[in-house]
């Protein structure tokens, strides 16, 4: 798959896994809605501080963000590592009206933060193949983009 | 979630995401297809031998296979250990007809072996709130069932 390839399955997706492992040392799966993307190699999601996976990450940050398309039978599986940030700027970014009723305080909440995944590399899969995604054609490709909200590119289901 | 509520997100599931470490300590996902169930805590997956996740799992058996709806906001994460089976038996039992393709030397190819995902615990998560799956709950669930294959009450679509 080229880089435009795997681009349009990140921007077609609603929804990422996020691989992680807990405290216990067991692998861990969460998916996560995953709409915000700076190219191939960094993400932003929103979520609770309190959740599971986030007191996990803060222990240990490495991880994989996955995204797969099963009607297309193509998938993506990002490997790097989640930087939490609970810095205004950020959740202002990612801040929806109607997201009180999972932040009740709103965007000053301490429950509410913003995860970014960080690839460094990756590995694609399609009925027809797959192939390693390098930190360098991931470099490559992000080079002068910035975060956007890529909601509308979105198909709208959660097929992922 | 009760365990009948569990059972049906899994009934209605085609697919899967298993997560492992690979030989990199690397997490890893990787969705596949799912639909043979015994209850809760046993599900079989007909996959490559020569596959990534296989070769990984062979050196690392533990895992998590995760069930999810994002439509339906309902997640199943099952922690347990990946079982490879290449006796005829299991073979025969997940062989469909037009799988030549994926193993062009049948039933009895090398390259066609069974995983069997074995849970001892789990964690669930829908929007009204998430709970732990024990491994009690699951061996009283899953007493006096057999795999059955549970193609037919999917939806049919890929969501999961």
């Amino acid at each position: 798959m080229t880089t435009n390839e795997l681009m349009a399955l990140v921007d077609r997706s609603l929804f990422a896994g996020i691989g992680y492992t807990d405290e216990q040392g067991r692998q861990n799966i969460r998916n996560v809605f995953c709409v915000w993307h700076r190219g191939l190699g960094r993400h932003l999601i929103s979520t609770n501080t309190s959740s599971a996976h986030v007191q996990s990450l803060m222990r240990q940050s490495s991880a994989c963000l996955y995204f797969s398309d099963p009607k297309a039978f193509e998938g993506l599986c990002l490997y790097g590592k989640i930087m939490l940030h609970f810095e205004r700027e950020y959740k202002e970014l990612l801040w929806n009206p109607g997201d009180e009723k999972y932040y009740p305080a709103g965007i000053d909440d301490p429950d509410y933060c913003i995860m970014e995944f960080i690839a460094d590399s990756g590995r694609y899969y399609r009925y027809d193949g797959k192939g390693e995604l390098t930190q360098d054609e991931l470099l490559k490709f992000d080079e002068g983009r910035t975060f956007e909200n890529g909601y509308a590119k979105t198909d709208g289901s959660p097929a992922a």
